[in-house]
């Protein structure tokens, strides 16, 4: 358990395949581009945003009320910091430029004392820092951070690194040992304070994180304390609910992923970086039980996580309807940092199976084909006439909006996408580690580069080719662990290897140019949920190497549960090409269809007869004509 | 289509029988004296009611103020009513006493112009009469004319029936063509005054009737427009939401069963009785239509319907969650109401076989077995942790409370099982209907005598011995549609007899003394939903005789999600004996338990192993130690 690598520049891991590449440029294309014209209120038809001209009014620079969420300007932030790794991935003066001027603004929207937030400078100054609980001003100063140390790192350029360490500077000034007491509301400042340190040197960041981590939960009152003590709220939330925001125990002692599921990744993936960092045991030790609490236990088969609308929350183990699913995007995104956070302290196969599955399934779904509209919630299954409509189905939607008045998902999927070299490798002093078959190439810290080739998710080849630096010993293959068998040559010798905790190491005498190839079959396979989930219990879902799929009415008719899927029955691939989702593998089976009854209830159970049955992979769901949709199919 | 029966005193149909009679003895015994303390506020722990002491304030008897639902008088209408068929089976001087006392209250809290309500009499007089949609004013009047005549009928006292027909008197100067516009804002007083009219022989409370079910709907702003006229709300409730309460178009033109669900059964009863009574064969066609769309696409399995807890509501075809399932006990009970009525106007098999799923089912477990505690909801799947917890499960009790703040299921339950003669038997001219197999008597008009025996619902015996009066010529016996074969039997000799339209029509010259016998099997037998329904997708209820049957956790440990019915597996009866729930054949057989996964997710179906499974019947779920329940089984 020690911390094995510093993540720093995406310099160093550059991304180029024909997967991820597309949906990177999209995003700095489209996406980056219709966000910051959404945060300029620039989208006729979209959910106003007003975001920069919140900004613009803190800063003196116009005139107007507040509009939004008390957290608008973590949209600002989130998109930065996407900016930032675009900018850092494919140069743009243009973009830049125009994020300075936003930068120039969020400056100028700092107070003297070093406060920085657009919901209390223009509105409610009298009550900044009133209320931990529900304002999230820690939260806003947390993303901002984080977009301050991307900016930094993309660019070379420190105003806004030091707008924000002006603000850490004030908060840590206010709150600690000894100071005032106080925890976020809403996770997100302990992870982005490491990421400042990191960036900065400057321990005092590294020791206002721990104290957020460590102070969560030792006084289980806090928020009710503080209530009491302010007298006002703004959301009417419970300050009692200390599942909900994770504080109802101190962390150490937290045995299950509770509450609502994207504070809870925040919190833990902080949790893991600060053990990754200071070798803490007890804290790695929770950390390990939450991550199972949350993906042996707790997780949809896409990733998706936090399976109540109520709180964005998760509800118990095993307890994950696919109709009423939340599975917010947010959710998965942090899941997937929570796993790389774990991965840096100790390698094991499954946390990269985790990244591996929320990203090409409950992630990528978060987000249209064309990059113009984004799901908050992922439900694994859509009913007509129910979904978005009924209230119990309110927040399902069928059909992707083009914003959001909470519009935390689009911006924090962007930034993930562009950063996502960071995810995908890993290194120690002597090993590089591949937890993602992506193509494109690492730079690791004695100079060594591995370039690599994916066709992955369509195709199971990888290869990857060393120019090995001063120290470099191990290339180290994360198998997924549906892989059962695959082949590994070097150069043209296959080689046998074991695979340790999800990964196979190989270790030899490096030569520049030596190339290693991985092959393994991505033939459609059945999975099935373990038989305590009940919404799972007789059905079955069809998965392609890491690609979940699923049935839509557009290719399968209405009344998608009347479709059974014999156990015997073989399921082959099929190269699509569609006007609206591009080219990708459908599944397609002869499946069997079940006749409806003359009564709605009979002796004799449904006749079927044969169909033809096609699944595409979950991600693009939703990208033609809106109807049914579902992931587990009836098994016949 | 014509009106065979004119439905009245329970001294003509007489239950007696070992399953029935019981539970009218407890609700004689028990549940009518547990109701009059509730009302008297004299159960510690309970839901605090202060039905009768409203009405002791609206007297002038007591100082205070009102307490409870603007609908708190139907409490006490309904226990009323449930007290007269209780007198009229079972003579009881002290409680025909203390009712007589009641109703004396109920007299002096009249006022002087006829109007009954003691929320508006006490709270808010200069209300009156404003607020249709939400203020149940109506409603509550139509629950004390039922309770008038029934009392009336029962010991021939017509205090209550004259103080009703004042207030029938004052709302018919008030409201009606060429008078003020309105409808009820729930249905209720429509099916009353038609009740009203056949005991009084006062064609105005048929036409009054007539006229709140004409105009419902043919204005359909008309709620809108009540709001807009009072500005201001007691519940909060959308004016516009005229699906909730069955006004969205005039009766004739609506083709769904929508909105509330106890709204909808007494409108569609009201409409069913009004059609026999008028021979209007549009509202045939209407009601038609209607009790095709509750109960062919709408209706659980147990007959519980309005699957929604938002809005106690029907949603939409096939949806029918077993876990969050509303289906309220006074819906199951309307139903029943509903379907009495249909077979009024047309003798069809269809309306006997729902009355029966509704009675044995949905409507029996609304009341503990020992008839201290009831059930509002009636879920077909209870999850600890999540039942009765979990916001989207917060209305789906894992166990009957004693009581509840909105108390309109358990006096509704007592009134409709100790009027159950009126259900089980029917006449018209020449023939005797046997709806239901219960053992008693019915007295036809021209002095027929059918006394009945029955073993039902535990055996498949029922006999009937004719004593025939003037014009008698046939027995029609019901023959449930579950029901294959049978045999009847006349006298000593076995005849075959065609089944029309669900009944065996026996006709001959009966001579004093002869007897029918009817002998079928009630062997355990499997039952599927229409595969459109997706929560029952391959699934399988266990039904023997009339009876659902579930699994409980008590028998059968936790996760019955893991719980395999193999197709081939063999199902057996066995008599059971139990401290808490009394003798009841249970159903047993060897299923396949599913084995948990190492991981959530895997590729191999759950491994199996044999286990014993014992399942008993649905209304008696609840009675033992509170856990896991569900009626739809997994099919191995």
């Amino acid at each position: 358990m020690k911390k094995m690598e510093n993540q720093g520049s995406l310099k160093r891991c550059r991304v180029k395949d024909n997967f991820w590449t597309p949906i990177q440029e999209l995003i700095s294309d489209t996406v980056i581009p219709y966000q910051e014209k959404i945060l300029n209120d620039k989208v006729p038809g979209a959910e106003k945003s007003h975001a920069i001209e919140n900004f613009r009014i803190a800063a003196g620079e116009s005139q107007g009320e507040f509009y939004g969420t008390v957290f608008q300007d973590s949209d600002v932030a989130k998109w930065l910091e996407a900016v930032a790794y675009s900018l850092e991935r494919k140069p743009d003066e243009k973009l830049e430029a125009r994020a300075d001027a936003v930068i120039d603004l969020i400056e100028k929207a700092q107070q003297p004392d070093g406060y920085l937030n657009t919901y209390f400078t223009i509105k409610e100054p009298e009550h900044r820092w009133q209320n931990l609980q529900e304002c999230h001003e820690l939260y806003c100063a947390g993303h901002m951070m984080e977009a301050a140390v991307a900016y930094y790192q993309a660019t070379g350029k420190d105003k806004l690194l030091k707008v924000m360490c002006r603000m850490a500077d004030h908060i840590d000034a206010r709150f600690g040992e000894g100071k005032q007491e106080g925890i976020p509301g809403h996770e997100e400042i302990e992870l982005a304070l490491l990421r400042l340190y990191r960036a900065t040197g400057e321990k005092r960041y590294l020791d206002l994180s721990a104290y957020f981590i460590n102070q969560r939960g030792k006084n289980p009152h806090f928020f009710e304390e503080e209530s009491a003590k302010r007298g006002w709220t703004h959301f009417g939330m419970d300050p009692k609910d200390t599942e909900y925001n994770q504080s109802y125990a101190p962390v150490r002692d937290q045995r299950e992923a509770v509450g609502h599921s994207v504070r809870a990744m925040y919190l833990y993936t902080a949790m893991a970086d600060l053990a990754a960092e200071t070798g803490d045991k007890s804290l790695y030790t929770a950390c390990r039980v939450l991550f199972e609490s949350a993906t042996h236990r707790r997780m949809y088969v896409t990733g998706g996580i936090g399976s109540s609308a109520h709180g964005e929350a998760f509800t118990q183990d095993y307890d994950l309807p696919n109709d009423t699913a939340y599975a917010e995007t947010c959710a998965a995104i942090g899941l997937v940092f929570f796993a790389r956070k774990m991965l840096s302290l100790e390698v094991k196969g499954e946390y990269a199976d985790v990244m591996e599955r929320c990203l090409y399934n409950g992630i990528l779904s978060g987000m249209q084909k064309d990059g113009s509209r984004f799901f908050y919630v992922n439900p694994l299954e859509v009913i007509p006439g129910l979904s978005g409509k009924w209230p119990e189905y309110k927040h399902a939607l069928p059909a992707r909006p083009k914003w959001y008045a909470c519009a935390c998902c689009p911006p924090n999927l962007a930034r993930l996408v562009e950063s996502l070299g960071e995810y995908a490798w890993g290194e120690n002093d002597t090993t590089i580690y591949s937890h993602l078959y992506l193509g494109g190439s690492y730079t690791s810290a004695d100079g060594t580069v591995v370039k690599s080739q994916s066709s992955y998710p369509w195709k199971g080849k990888v290869s990857y080719e060393v120019k090995p630096g001063t120290s470099f010993t191990t290339l180290a293959i994360h198998i997924p662990g549906w892989c059962k068998e695959f082949t590994i040559t070097v150069n043209e010798d296959e080689i046998a290897l074991p695979v340790k905790d999800g990964y196979c190491y190989l270790t030899r005498d490096w030569k520049d140019g030596d190339k290693v190839t991985l092959s393994f079959s991505v033939k459609p396979r059945r999975v099935y949920a373990d038989p305590r989930v009940r919404e799972d219990a007789g059905k079955v879902c069809l998965m392609r190497g890491p690609l979940v799929y699923c049935l839509e009415a557009v290719d399968n008719g209405k009344n998608l549960c009347r479709l059974l899927l014999p156990r015997s029955v073989s399921i082959v691939t099929a190269h699509e090409k569609d006007e609206d989702i591009g080219s990708y593998v459908s599944l397609r089976f002869t499946g069997l269809k079940e006749k409806s009854f003359k009564h709605l209830y009979q002796d004799q159970p449904p006749e079927t007869e044969p169909v033809p049955v096609k699944a595409i992979p979950y991600f693009l769901w939703g990208n033609r004509k809106q109807g049914e949709m579902r992931v587990w199919i009836n098994e016949g």
